[in-house]
């Protein structure tokens, strides 16, 4: 088994081994962002660079552990003292995820969401166990995967404020059996993609789900939040590769989902995907694989216009000739895009020649056989041409390819200097996207344009389906100092408040969490609320199940 | 809106004018089935051909309606007179569906199953309020599309024997909007498949769900019990049609869906997809349509053995090259094709001469834009010849693609002729199939030989996922005139019990019913039952809904 390196207590990127006892994580701005970039950012934004290095990681302010004497007495004689950790270091690492407001949160020195404990079962009987004993102790247990949240999944808060344990999956971090006729694998929940692709290599198969996250994220965190990846478009969301998994709840244990397909009754097992561990913990998951493609070809397109692109795009959804990867920037993130890249001079002059000097990057990947990947492009290249797309060639699909997992570690660095940056996400029909990216971008622009600051609104088309398509915008501005936390969630309310009222999902990839959870009875209707509440009710009717997301007050 | 034609009491097909005054609805015998496929039949099975015809329709026994002068009153006053009917036409072409036991007790004159009145409301919010009025009557309502259920979906089993409803959707049968960009459309429950294609192809769409009670079912039963196609390996099952839908449950109205995809929460709509009627009923569909493919190919194949012939799909199935539709049979159900094909005796022949005489038949059929159709059959030949595969053309496809929806008539006359014509049906892994198989033949071989009767079990792989495949089985016995009910309820539990243990699902796309349900638990576990109980609790605090299926008693 591979290692798995923890992520650093402030940031992004593997953990440094003193505990992250250096302050500021990210890489040198200067070095990071090319000079045209940072002008064209200084200009637009209204933004000064400036240092706002984080606190020192010893500096982090954090409460002496709540759980009493006889909870931990009772969680070490369940799994041993060796499992059961309250240090400091330990329960800082497993404080919160990775929002904009989390770091903000760390960065200031504040890790009061931290749980009391981190405990760490090493089976699906040690889980069900530990779950039954908190629930008899008045415990509140967060599961932890890969503490990757952005949406505040591990926050933790308790209306009752009673104590709280980060369950911590990386002791089930195996891969388990492989059925290979069936093209199933077995693996524990605190495994990372890049162990389980290790480890199908071997068998000349990969599982292929590759979010932005997948350096860090853990499959279990996959399932429980119903994930999608940048090849989701190709090879399905999670949750259509999950044939089955094994939820260990305070009432019992469920085994859930029966490959192939059923007919038995509704569908338990998308009761458990996307449960973000208010119905449980899941110890176990019965994955689907595929042989490794043998031919993989990524290429950039560009159109005049985003709506042009749009109707491309809708057209191969239209005709079942979707690739596995596809990406559409509109003008703004395209315009970023190229100044962010050294090299791309070339690419800049070949597009203002074609007339797509303001225009549309698209990314497209294409991963089969070969026979297939060759017939799929060219009916996919016919109706792009159609559309009025010009093909750019690989470079420019390569490139996206090589850089696909940076984006986070570039946020540390704009946060270093000064800067907002933050993401959020959604999905609508063909028929409402547009309505839903005017109203998203409107809406952000109101909220963070004043003082002379104005935001910068990225957004890019991620994920293509039939019906529609997913809608992925980045935020930059400059940070208010003083009051940064309002900042932000004055501009994530007016954004929600946009995309919900134009017709748009309250989140397509990056679950409901805490950040979402005020929303979600506009999503699902009251009656919606009150089917899951039953149902959280019988399995977990102390209510120690992650209480402070999904579920609105 | 085309009319859609009401089913015959006793058996399958479209009712005469005189309300199928005739006794015995199947053809002719001699007519439907060739003398070398009697006399085969009639050794195989021990079978003495016999008349054996049901009772007249008017002489079906059915007790006076039960519904209390209040209830109807209420009801009427909610939907009108001429919405509500006890009269006896009415109510006996709502009792049950069509699976054998049910044409069993038709066609002797049983209709205890029948409902006390069938109602038939207009709209969503009439249903709701039908519900809402239902639970405080302590009035029974069981949802009746298109009355085709083949595993008791309809037995409205009450056990506090209240007086029950049928609600009849066929007043809310339209399409109601078509969203061309988004391909959807939304439509109401009691569509039928012709309709809805029909109303499709003017906009060169289609739907493409074709299961074989096709020309009866309607779409909120496809949705309540989750089925599959007949081209479900490529289109997809129902369910992945479904981008959202309206359920009206006694306690009120929820709109479950969001297309084109979400992550805020669990999947509610998986719950709603399968719970047949146990919840309420569905009232509104917005489903995903495609263009009408531009080419369709359908062809035969030929394997020397059931195994040859499963590992080929497998491998197709692993390199995502499944055809839109593909049926492999086994080789007593290709025995038994070829025997009751007219004209077949040159692919007889054939067959005979490539060493496959005793062989599988396999169909395969291809549809969508012409590049695309030519690269994948391409690349699938290429593997099942691999796989020792013989080619036959397009004619055994086309023969196959002509006599699709023809087996439920073809039981009449049968049954006509005193024998137990019964299907059923599982899924398994790649893996457990050959396991499940053999388990299944030989519980209903052992179960259905006795006093010079042998059973004919015939099967064919009916849909292919990467991670499995279906099986879906015929059997034809002798009937044993003295207790013909027992035979097959023996037959059935054995069978059914051998599938379970072999690893199969209790079933693919037949949904459970009141049939299936002593077996849910093994299925779901007791904990996964107690989920469902908790959901029907909060929706139907009454248990008015279609109490005698899907949860176990």
């Amino acid at each position: 088994m591979p290692e798995q390196p923890e992520l650093t207590i402030q940031g992004w990127g593997p953990a440094g081994p003193d505990a992250d006892g250096q302050a500021g994580g990210g890489a040198d701005l200067e070095a990071a962002v090319p000079r045209t970039a940072r002008r064209y950012l200084a200009k637009e934004l209204g933004w000064s660079p400036r240092p706002t290095p984080p606190v020192a990681v010893a500096d982090i302010r954090l409460g002496p552990s709540r759980l009493t004497e006889e909870a931990r007495t009772a969680l070490v004689d369940l799994l041993g003292a060796e499992n059961v950790h309250t240090d400091r270091e330990s329960r800082l690492r497993r404080a919160g995820g990775k929002s904009y407001l989390d770091l903000l949160r760390r960065r200031e020195g504040d890790a009061s969401d931290a749980p009391d404990a981190v405990v760490a079962p090493g089976t699906t009987e040690e889980t069900a166990a530990l779950l039954s004993a908190c629930s008899e102790l008045g415990v509140v247990v967060v599961p932890f995967g890969g503490g990757t949240s952005v949406v505040g999944g591990l926050a933790g808060i308790d209306p009752d404020d009673r104590p709280s344990v980060a369950v911590d999956l990386g002791r089930m971090a195996s891969v388990q059996a492989l059925d290979l006729p069936s093209s199933l694998v077995t693996v524990g929940p605190g495994l990372r993609g890049p162990a389980l692709e290790q480890a199908l290599a071997a068998e000349g198969l990969t599982f292929g789900h590759l979010p932005q996250s997948w350096e860090f994220a853990t499959l279990g965190g996959y399932a429980a939040t119903r994930s999608a990846g940048q090849s989701s478009t190709g090879v399905g969301r999670f949750g259509d590769l999950v044939a089955g998994l094994t939820l260990a709840t305070p009432s019992g244990v469920l085994e859930l989902g029966h490959p192939p397909a059923s007919a038995a009754g509704p569908d338990l097992l998308g009761l458990a995907l996307g449960s973000e561990g208010i119905l449980g913990v899941i110890t176990e998951l019965r994955l689907r694989v595929r042989p490794k493609p043998p031919v993989s070809s990524y290429e950039g397109w560009s159109f005049r216009t985003w709506p042009a692109g749009l109707a491309a795009i809708q057209q191969l959804a239209r005709h079942d000739l979707l690739p596995d990867v596809v990406r559409l920037s509109d003008q703004d993130e395209t315009r970023a895009t190229l100044l962010m890249a050294s090299g791309a001079r070339m690419l800049r002059t070949t597009l203002r020649t074609r007339g797509h000097g303001e225009g549309c990057l698209l990314v497209v990947g294409w991963e089969g056989l070969p026979t297939m990947v060759r017939a799929r492009m060219q009916s996919a290249a016919s109706l792009l041409r159609d559309g009025g797309g010009h093909r750019l060639g690989r470079r420019v699909g390569e490139s996206w390819k090589r850089h696909r997992f940076q984006a986070p570690y570039l946020r540390d660095t704009l946060m270093d200097a000064g800067l907002l940056v933050e993401t959020l996400e959604t999905a609508a029909t063909w028929s409402a996207l547009p309505t839903v990216y005017d109203a998203v971008r409107r809406a952000l622009r109101e909220s963070l344009t004043r003082d002379g600051r104005r935001p910068l609104v990225m957004s890019h088309l991620s994920h293509g389906y039939p019906t529609g398509a997913s809608l992925y915008v980045t935020v930059v501005a400059d940070r208010d100092d003083a009051l940064p936390i309002q900042q932000w969630l004055g501009a994530k309310r007016a954004a929600t408040d946009a995309l919900l009222g134009a017709g748009g999902t309250l989140t397509h990839h990056h679950a409901v969490g805490a950040v979402h959870r005020p929303w979600l009875e506009r999503e699902v209707g009251p009656l919606g609320v009150e089917v899951l509440r039953a149902v959280k009710q019988r399995l977990d009717p102390q209510g120690i199940c992650n209480p402070g997301v999904l579920l609105p007050d």
